[in-house]
């Protein structure tokens, strides 16, 4: 799932510790949503056409945990190299403006007054900062970093805290639709105590979700339990017609 | 999927344009990836343990099938509601930046102060550049969105855009996997094409992704190729555990 607005803007109200949480929380957001979503969605599909099997909740139980499997890994590992990638992408700029600040002192320049002037504020007046930063190189590069490129330096480890919050909310979310066929022996009961516990799952998780980015949390519990609905919806009536034209 | 680096870093080096060509690249990046490794590995997996049943191909392209269903559904709904979010989130700051500009004015002057402290230009070399927003109170606010928030204003009709674009990419990325199960009537045979026809497709997908985001192409060709083998060898070991213990 793409980014949530969690990680742009309320954090930089902040301090460091709080725009860490605040990606904490965005990871546990996308492996959460994602694992609640697909595995349940899938579980009921197969649901809906494995009755003619021997034994339906264990062929939902096999395909819904190699789900979880790949689903988790592939958002943990896509999430680490995400950050790392950020990361990567962070220090070479940083070196890139290292080098300018010396080496095109001019060039420099101009993009100060440039940045400045986007906001109406001429030469005369951009003119006392530029000569603060420059008497600062570690400030002036640090400026260009957040003001020419609007790059924030990423904390440290970030990368793999961010694929371990990843993977395991994503197994953590799967396990609740996946529950019901491991419990219970009729695929019918199953899908049903299934499609009960995550629509109320994916409520509640809606809810804390718009209650910490701020939005309005019936909203957003119904937001989410929308999109796990008609996912599940589509992959039950997808299956279902496959199964009785294929 | 989280965030890819191309959102972030070199768009702002460019215009407008290319911001939002690059912010589509992010989201067929992110649907193709997910879409080729997830779909790929949860067909690995049922095909390893589908062999006892009728038409074991057909139960792979049917499980398929309803996850490319429900990850595209769910991935593209929750990009739309995470661009949602942005333009809302950008929204609701820009409206409490006019007032706090208007009914606040003392407070955004020692935030304005704040900003450049951080950066060592002490009040006297800011002031000029205060008194020439405080001039242009629509410059003055988008200077605060930019430089204390750390926000930038989201394309218009992104959310909408985003949405499909993440949705199509995660079905063309899915049929790559499952379409030698349709072809191929031995479940082997498909199992093995697939595997070499969607270790191939994540090579090329990551050598452009490499060359886009300007990584090195051969590391990120090996990395997408690391990640969906991976997912895909998780999900065939633990179905045929689970098939043979269960």
């Amino acid at each position: 799932m793409p980014t949530e607005h969690a990680s742009s803007g309320s954090a930089q109200h902040h301090h460091e510790q709080h725009f860490n949480s605040s990606e904490t929380v965005r990871d546990i957001v996308i492996g959460l949503a994602d694992g609640l979503t697909v595995p349940f969605a899938l579980a009921a599909g197969i649901a809906g056409v494995a009755g003619a099997t021997a034994n339906p909740s264990r062929l939902v139980v096999i395909a819904g945990l190699a789900e979880i499997a790949a689903g988790s890994i592939a958002m943990g590992l896509g999430g680490y190299l995400a950050s790392r990638g950020d990361t990567e992408h962070f220090e070479s700029e940083r070196r890139r403006e290292e080098r300018e600040v010396v080496e095109r002192p001019l060039d420099e320049e101009a993009e100060i007054y440039e940045i400045f002037e986007q906001y109406g504020v001429d030469r005369d007046h951009a003119m006392p900062v530029l000569r603060s930063l420059q008497a600062n190189p570690k400030a002036y590069v640090d400026f260009m970093m957040r003001f020419e490129l609007g790059l924030e330096e990423p904390a440290p480890g970030r990368a793999l805290r961010s694929a371990w919050t990843i993977a395991v909310s994503y197994i953590v979310g799967g396990t609740i639709p996946l529950s019901p066929y491991v419990l219970f022996s009729s695929i019918t009961t199953a899908l049903h105590v299934s499609i009960g516990i995550t629509l109320l799952a994916l409520a509640v998780f809606g809810a804390i979700k718009g209650r910490m980015l701020g939005s309005p949390v019936l909203r957003s519990a119904l937001q989410t339990v929308a999109i796990g609905g008609i996912a599940a919806a589509a992959a039950f009536e997808l299956a279902r017609l496959l199964n009785a034209h294929g």
